[in-house]
């Protein structure tokens, strides 16, 4: 495996592949070829041969893809053969979907406790899991071994927010609020500007004829 | 203007121009060089001047680009100086959080509905809007010149959906559904994967030598 020559273009695309090939195990199809792997995903076979290969390659000439077995492959790739414990941050509208999302969970993102600045909120819980006053976060992330934090604050408490946690050694922050945060070395960020797709959106529905 | 030659990387930086825009004009400030542009948004300074030459360029050599204009005319490109009626499907965790988005209204972007199938949900209201029947969708959507719906249903409805709103002519979708809707010509569609997100950052938790 030659992990550092794999593109962020490749990374970006296992998600889907990983998505797709759970549906393929969810409908017991035990093998598949890249030709019929490219009509169902979309990207051409010879991509999708490119983009195995970087991991070592699982196919097999004239048999293709085991679906099974490259699906816990790009799982494994990814990261999705552990657990990782995770706090919200900002137990809003977003904060309590995200909260919601069961998904994550399946995948091994195991959902600690909420935290929140609103004392009206502090001590309800959302599936059980509690939501916390902010004063606690320090104690609570190096007590439960956070990782990864999901940041669903407003644009002015996010960057602060993640410099605590920063202190705490969190490992990875999942941003959504609408700045881009700023992470120390060592540790990772994806920034989530869901109005910034919308406007993707509503350039498209103007320049259709393309 | 030579639109059929923007690529999609340049449009998909654009809202993110437009964000860091709009925030130099709250910090009242007048006029930026590219350089200048470029420590703040972290895209290279010729990177800059390129895309925006993409749209007849609107910086002036010695000056820099006018902060007010530029953050304007990038939203005009954007389709952000006109307003959309939109409509929110399955009124669930998700559906309720992006409902509850007030800055998506500032942009012009206006919800007139939301849509369920829970008997119990129907009726209600979030921020004044209403939350409807799903048989009615058809005739509110055309009644109302919806051209934008956010699906935030399960898997299961959420092709179903989109084409009962093709039928009447919608002409953008934002899908949350885990599926990729497939629109037809003439509609577009933003499939919007968070878990793919999440996986991509568990990846780089994970592989952070790189």
């Amino acid at each position: 495996m030659q992990k550092n020559r794999i593109s962020m273009a490749v990374i970006r695309r296992l998600p889907k592949y990983h998505r797709y090939l759970k549906e393929l195990l969810e409908k017991d199809v035990k093998r598949i070829s890249s030709k019929e792997l490219s009509e169902i995903i979309g990207f051409t076979a010879s991509q999708i041969r490119q983009d195995l290969n970087n991991f070592g390659g699982f196919g097999q000439q004239g048999y293709g893809y085991n679906v099974e077995e490259l699906f816990y492959e790009i799982g494994k790739i990814l990261g999705l053969n552990r657990t990782y414990n995770t706090v919200i941050i900002g137990a809003g509208n977003l904060g309590q979907a995200l909260a919601n999302y069961v998904s994550f969970e399946k995948f091994g993102f195991a959902l600690k406790g909420l935290f929140d600045i609103n004392p009206k909120m502090i001590g309800l819980k959302i599936r059980d899991i509690e939501i916390y006053d902010m004063d606690e976060l320090e104690e609570f992330i190096i007590k439960n071994n956070i990782e990864i934090a999901y940041i669903c604050t407003n644009r002015e408490s996010a960057q602060v927010t993640a410099e605590r946690m920063m202190d705490c050694n969190i490992k990875a922050i999942w941003n959504f609020a609408p700045v881009d945060i700023k992470v120390r070395e060592g540790v990772v960020v994806e920034n989530v500007h869901l109005i910034e797709n919308l406007f993707t959106l509503s350039y498209f529905l103007n320049n259709n004829e393309e």
